[in-house]
């Protein structure tokens, strides 16, 4: 007889993880499945933890301080300093230390809460049954109560310029990076572009952004992303839009690049490094048996409902693999919702208040509807900005670039969206989510 | 006739300048009176801006600054400098240009909002009128719709340890030394002796605080202070609690303390530099006639109703000089109030969710009631303590040290309080705050 689960979660992103821990809380017989290694060591953390949002923090913040001390802002309180120089080898040191404290740390709380880790792949069979295949290629099918798929996301293709890992990467080579490269050219300026194009521009860094889009952000409100692109560019970011890279080759070690423009012209350019980050898709390879029952939907993302449950009763999808934005923190709480439907509980989601952070400096964070969407849909709306210079711990902290903005129902004054540029602005996002889950008013918030 | 106004409120802290304000944007005609002089000129902003929260906010930002770069924290994330210096008249030039640029600011508000600013000193006269002693000494009685006192408070005296602005200073000349003293000696554990010995300790010099009470941070939840007093110890702040100064002299340039301990003893110690900081009293010396109707209670704070009305009907008393926090957000909360009751609209406070924040590093903050004062009052509750090591964000950073504590009512699992001490200690209570305002249950929040 196979060996029984009540639950099988495949992943231990922050989505399969919070879900495989919640559910042994709920008292469930769980196993979470995740084929990441690291030299034959399991690591269990997903992309967040290994690849994403805390590599990216701890090299945000490192880069930060160095450009304070190299770039003369420490002299404005009166620190004076010798020449400042970075040992990007010790700074990667770091991020890697933080990176294996919390993988580590997670490995403890699967083994406190009684959640087995199993290293290998997992793919989902008919009838509730899950095929594991473990470490060593040996395959077995395990039966589950029910069944919690998080297998995450990887970083999108594009087709014209290959990633060879070396000269041009994706968005976890960036992120370990021997030296700041003397030009780096980066294709795509979205939330992971920023925040990479950030860290090297502070570290040295000479860099390009290669955007096709013609508009900056344009998943953000537009008083903010132009206020955005002002700064990002004072900071010496040079965003190009309406660029379509149409061709990207390694040629002595160089990234040769070619793209067109809004005229039509095509124009080139040469990269020390080059960095493809134009979206995740999700992981679907090898993840469903073709008589499982679970179902794809157009663009390739597993098809649930409101409560992330498949086609298949008792077969959940949570996180990245799933629709609805690519963030941790939304799969964490669709894998915690998961586990509780699972062990019989009534939980739900509020997807109209996830927050979306870029951890640039100034951070830009928004929660609710921009104001084109709420236009776009007929809503009556009145907004209100504020700038950061008016703020006097903003201004003593030196930190007086920013803004908020706050949408808000004419007729009844409900909160509907909050959208900031400026110091701690994840901070104060955090707060408007608290505000709109309670249904407050923009007075209430003010 | 004498001139008559709308509204005349006596202050222009962050109490009276924002009533003056808000009143003048209801349709009031409005003055606001305010003594502070600076060579001359008017200084609007009161103790927060000029001598406060601002100027030690801008200390502490700049000497946590150097305190990284002197100490080491750059080289963990691989950023070598020479050996860091501190300018201390260099940072005390850019605290000082924050400060003009916000009371500035302030005259600016005034000056659009259509406030009329009076230099010089108003006294509560009866009959709604209040006695206008302008620059020059002349005096005049100015006729008033309403009035708000918004007189502010100082810092207390400690009779055997007199101030003589040199060596003996109180907090405001703690904000303006010329160099670190090598050994600084403060009277007064609370927030104000805490941050200021936290800028100077982290500037180098040696700290010496002396407490004459035995528990540390007495108003903080207990499990708190104990994790903050751990903290500030490990930075090198020297705390005696228990510690009644009996006496201090100068001499010879330096100050000679002598205190009792708790066995009865009486110690001696010298100083470079000693700061009085044992707490704030109300301003109301010359501020009421006697016959006015204003009433002050038992311990000298004028006297006022939950909407911050005097025995006098339209006479309003806010911020410092009355009872409750002498913070500068209670007091702008109780200014607007009063400004809105003056207008006649039905303004309310909720003094349950003022937060308190002490801006040392890591930030201690906290809104509700503490464990000890729900014990001690019978109620029912549950706790719950969440240490920063836990999460990612806070480990990227660097910034694990720290815990949140969660108290809620053990039936309904209604938020009750909330206390922090960890990296952005400050806007994570703001959250809790929010929450608070909407009655959040501890899971909500969670």
């Amino acid at each position: 007889m196979p060996e029984r689960y009540d639950a099988i979660v495949i992943g231990a992103g922050p989505a399969g993880y919070v879900a495989a821990i919640r559910a042994a809380q709920l008292g469930l017989k769980t196993a979470c499945i995740e084929q990441w290694r690291d030299g034959g060591a399991l690591r269990l953390g997903g992309t967040c933890l290994n690849v994403g949002c805390i590599p990216s923090k701890a090299l945000l913040d490192s880069s930060w301080k160095y450009h304070e001390a190299a770039g003369g802002a420490l002299a404005r309180h009166g620190i004076g300093i010798g020449k400042a120089a970075l040992d990007v080898p010790a700074m990667m040191a770091r991020k890697d230390a933080i990176v294996s404290q919390l993988t580590g740390g997670i490995a403890g709380l699967f083994k406190s809460n009684g959640v087995a880790a199993l290293p290998g792949a997992g793919r989902v069979l008919a009838g509730r049954k899950v095929e594991y295949r473990d470490a060593d290629g040996k395959s077995m099918a395990l039966e589950a109560g029910g069944v919690i798929i998080a297998a995450g996301s990887l970083p999108a293709e594009l087709p014209p310029a290959p990633v060879d890992g070396k000269t041009i990467v994706d968005s976890a080579g960036a992120l370990a990076f021997a030296e700041a490269p003397a030009r780096l050219g980066i294709i795509g300026a979205g939330v992971i572009g920023l925040e990479l194009g950030s860290v090297w521009r502070r570290c040295g860094s000479e860099v390009v952004l290669l955007e096709a889009l013609d508009d900056f952000l344009p998943m953000m409100d537009a008083d903010i992303a132009k206020h955005a692109e002002r700064i990002f560019r004072k900071q010496g970011l040079d965003i190009r839009l309406g660029a379509k890279v149409t061709g990207a080759k390694v040629k002595g070690g160089k990234a040769e690049v070619s793209y067109s423009v809004k005229s039509g012209a095509e124009e080139k350019a040469v990269f020390d490094k080059l960095i493809v980050c134009v979206g995740r898709r999700p992981r679907t390879e090898n993840l469903l048996a073709a008589d499982c029952g679970v179902k794809l939907d157009g663009r390739g993302f597993i098809e649930v409902d409101d409560y992330c449950e498949t086609a298949v009763p008792g077969v959940y999808a949570v996180g990245d693999c799933v629709r609805g934005p690519m963030l941790a923190h939304k799969g964490s709480e669709e894998g915690a919702m998961a586990a509780e439907r699972l062990a019989g509980k009534k939980a739900h989601m509020n997807y109209g208040v996830i927050p979306n952070v870029i951890y640039t400096h100034p951070e830009v964070a928004a929660v609710g509807k921009h104001e084109r969407e709420l236009k776009a849909a007929g809503a009556d709306i009145k907004t209100g900005a504020f700038p950061f210079a008016a703020s006097g711990r903003a201004l003593a902290a030196g930190e007086s670039d920013g803004m908020v903005k706050l949408i808000a129902d004419a007729a009844t004054d409900r909160l509907l969206g909050c959208h900031i540029i400026g110091p701690s602005a994840a901070d104060l996002a955090q707060q408007a989510v608290i505000a709109m889950e309670f249904g407050a008013s923009a007075e209430d918030l003010g």
